[in-house]
């Protein structure tokens, strides 16, 4: 076990910390790729089903496309596209053989073509849509991927920015900018709903600026949370791509009148990123704090046996006790409850899964058998302190207590950030003053974001702000109308209310 | 559209014809590789499901371990293991960039050491193993990815072999070889529900021999199919792995006695290979057939349009009907429906559904809605013949005729298999008789399989059999309580009864 380490001690530390002491993942032996393990994984799974069941609500199938893709696929989007990035893994051979003097093996087998391990779908997915995309009839096509991509990244921290990393990747075709401007921002609710509905993770949604929109986009728009240490992590992004990617593959179709026009295409995507702003979220000085939406166990129960006459009778207990629950329903599927039966002592597995985050740890012991009592913990208390209840007003409230964590998590973290972005700040003076004092656990003095005014004079901004490490982090949807007063950087006058911070 | 071939007039062709005409896959830009369209893809998706679903019941938990494995970790197992495949996908480089002549892109970034794309995920997993088991309080240790693998192969077919493909691996490890052993048989014994209560497809579960076992296990185990050309589809083994990766990876427990010993381990994968097995035992020559409870759609409702008044009734009408079937259940979910309201025919769309194999096809036209009724299509039905029912009826009805088409199919399946299994040939001569028959769809004259006694001599049964590009698919595990006669190849008393035939 990693010694504790608080957040105010190292924020960065901290995260690393949590991540080994709630047991989510650990480095694996190629650098900058991790291996999840199943308490992180399972977190993925409930995200994904989540966020699966929606995408297929609004009409996408999903597909499967492959991994590799040839080089000369990529000089097409590299002509097309400024900024493309090139880190990429490249595969160049296809076999192995031992070496002559037997000391090992050596690659054999050279491609004519290298091939490029997916950073995203986009080239082979155009490619996709102008193959089965003739007539208005074929549209809209709404399809989605769940896959593994890989960026060969040179700065990694877990789940935050890894080289491999788990995604799901939608790309939709439409007739005319409208449909695909409102798919673009249909599925940016979507990941609202999934982030605040589901994880408990409040979200400012909104258009990131010029200089931050995904390469080749018209219009990129985000959801931005804030972490405990100020700083933002982009949670999800979502594209309008206009005819860019159409006209770089020739997406082509015959419109009702009988002409051939480009389609618009849009594409938006979220990963495993997700959990590193679940962490930096929810996470506290005892460990991980999961959302009971997303917990993969959402009760555990954790028998104390005393290699006594009494461990029969608590062991009847506890089973009963978790037949009884998984009975019960809590956001439309039944409880997912977990008997911790392991030959463990009961305070070690008790602590586990407090670090890990269930929200709700259950101990039972002989007394609690003779008093038809269950001592539990609620995970979202503070400190995490044990409160006692009636083992039938238990299982019967236990969707309940489930739904108040849910919401309490959600509302502690929404008020925090709320509370974190300074909105009565109008000049560069004042900004300065403020981004002066370094990124760290806010509750020990870091900043948060800046909610202002702004002139949308991207590089003189630009040339402010970027020494402080500082960006626009999206110019908030619900925030654009009757603009006033001046610039925050620039003094000029305002066209836009722009959020200010750092970021992961 | 491909033009239509049937099953008798040439197998393989009529396999791609199938997943052409149910719009299933494509070829993609890389050789080997395919496209998982929607409809392949929600195949897979319900058969994951279900599997998913039972691999944790049983007590596994799932993991992502990172798909680019270190060229070193591989000479260990190339050193173990007998039989180690060397044919894998290696990554040199990881960067592009532009050519000094501006004429495209190249590769750079030359990696010290190459990485493997995994071909599995075992040597990763067994260090893995290694590190976090410590005392035999740790085991059994068990866990399952789903993940997307990569083979170099030679000759690919799509589903049934292809350089990536998608598959789940479990892995565990166990305290004794009687545990392992137990986890063996009970992973089959899941495959084969999965196969044949999910899949409608029945399966021979046997040990495979000597000569056939996975590289490096005790035993391997298999689920054995036969298509409608009589030959195997090997469609999910399981494998007895001894203490062969924990001595090469140096897997140790401590007991309960405080002495240190290596753990038995276990693997066993199932793969998208399934949805060939699926294609060759339920297709007919009207398109695939899916069993109801892996069908991404179970009842696909079709309205009859003609731009007339009735429109707007026949819509109503079948959005009602369409309601009304999601409302009721089937295999423990809601059916699931989908009213195909696409700007097509109908004549067309129908067609399209039965080609894909959907179960049920409802059309609805405005004399439908006149007298209360639904005509459909039950797709296990001869030349899928059209049908009538009043409305009540049929919704309350619903769920019953899925599960009779179900079990309709598995029993087809399995009365067409049992004929073609061979029991009455007895030596040699009678032997060579029936497979000097090339294979071919049975119905025109193709050989099946032969159960038959076995000596146990591989090498002089091999150099028989080999030439007629046949093998022993498996000793099936009901079949070995008092073995007698003599060997169907070589004479000489059996000591085994075996399943002979020719596979993909």
């Amino acid at each position: 076990m990693t010694n504790e380490i608080k957040r105010e001690q190292n924020f960065p530390d901290w995260y690393q910390y949590i991540i080994s002491t709630a047991d989510m993942a650990e480095n694996s032996p190629v650098r900058g790729c991790m291996i999840i393990k199943p308490w992180g994984y399972g977190i993925w799974e409930q995200i994904q089903s989540s966020l699966d069941k929606r995408i297929k609500e609004t009409g996408h199938d999903n597909c499967y496309f492959p991994m590799l893709i040839p080089l000369h696929m990529f000089e097409k989007e590299a002509e097309h596209v400024d900024g493309f990035a090139k880190e990429m893994a490249l595969v160049t051979h296809t076999r192995l053989k031992a070496k002559d003097d037997g000391s090992g093996l050596e690659i054999d087998g050279k491609l004519e073509e290298p091939l490029v391990i997916r950073p995203t779908s986009e080239t082979v997915i155009s490619e996709y849509f102008s193959k089965n995309i003739q007539s208005y009839r074929d549209l809209p096509l709404l399809i989605n991927q769940w896959a593994n991509v890989m960026r060969w990244e040179m700065r990694t921290r877990m789940f935050l920015r890894t080289s491999e990393f788990l995604w799901q990747e939608g790309h939709t075709a439409h007739a005319s900018r409208e449909c695909a401007e409102e798919e673009t921002l249909k599925m940016l609710g979507v990941y609202r709903e999934l982030m605040e509905e589901v994880m408990a993770i409040p979200v400012y949604i909104g258009k990131k600026s010029e200089d931050e929109k995904f390469p080749g986009a018209v219009d990129t728009y985000t959801c931005e949370a804030m972490m405990q240490d100020g700083k933002a992590v982009q949670m999800g992004t979502s594209h309008y791509l206009g005819t860019t990617f159409a006209k770089a593959e020739n997406i082509q179709f015959q419109n009702d009148k009988g002409e051939m026009e480009y389609a618009h295409t849009t594409s938006w995507g979220v990963s495993t990123r997700l959990i590193g702003g679940l962490i930096m979220t929810h996470g506290d000085d005892l460990g991980l704090r999961v959302p009971p939406r997303i917990a993969p166990q959402q009760v555990v129960i954790v028998p104390i046996l005393r290699d006594t006459e009494d461990d029969a009778k608590v062991m009847t207990y506890a089973q009963e006790l978790t037949e009884k629950l998984m009975a019960q329903n809590y956001a439309n599927s039944s409880i997912r409850v977990r008997l911790d039966k392991r030959l463990k002592d009961a305070n070690d597995k008790r602590w586990e899964w407090v670090r890990k985050g269930t929200p709700i740890v259950i101990e039972i012991g002989p007394k609690d058998v003779e008093k038809n009592s269950v001592c539990y913990i609620r995970r979202d208390s503070e400190n995490a302190k044990k409160a006692f209840m009636n083992i039938d007003a238990f299982v019967s409230g236990c969707a309940d207590i489930l739904s108040d964590i849910q919401k309490n998590m959600y509302y502690t973290a929404r008020e925090w950030r709320d509370d974190n972005t300074v909105t009565d700040i109008s000049d560069w003076e004042g900004f300065k003053k403020y981004f002066k004092k370094p990124a760290k656990f806010i509750k020990a003095g870091g900043p948060g974001f800046v909610l202002a005014p702004w002139s949308g004079d991207i590089d003189e901004t630009n040339a402010k702000i970027k020494d402080m490490a500082v960006t626009i982090r999206c110019l908030p949807l619900d925030k654009q109308e009757n603009i006033s007063g001046n610039c925050v950087i620039t003094g000029k006058p305002a066209k836009h209310m722009a959020i200010f911070g750092r970021s992961y």
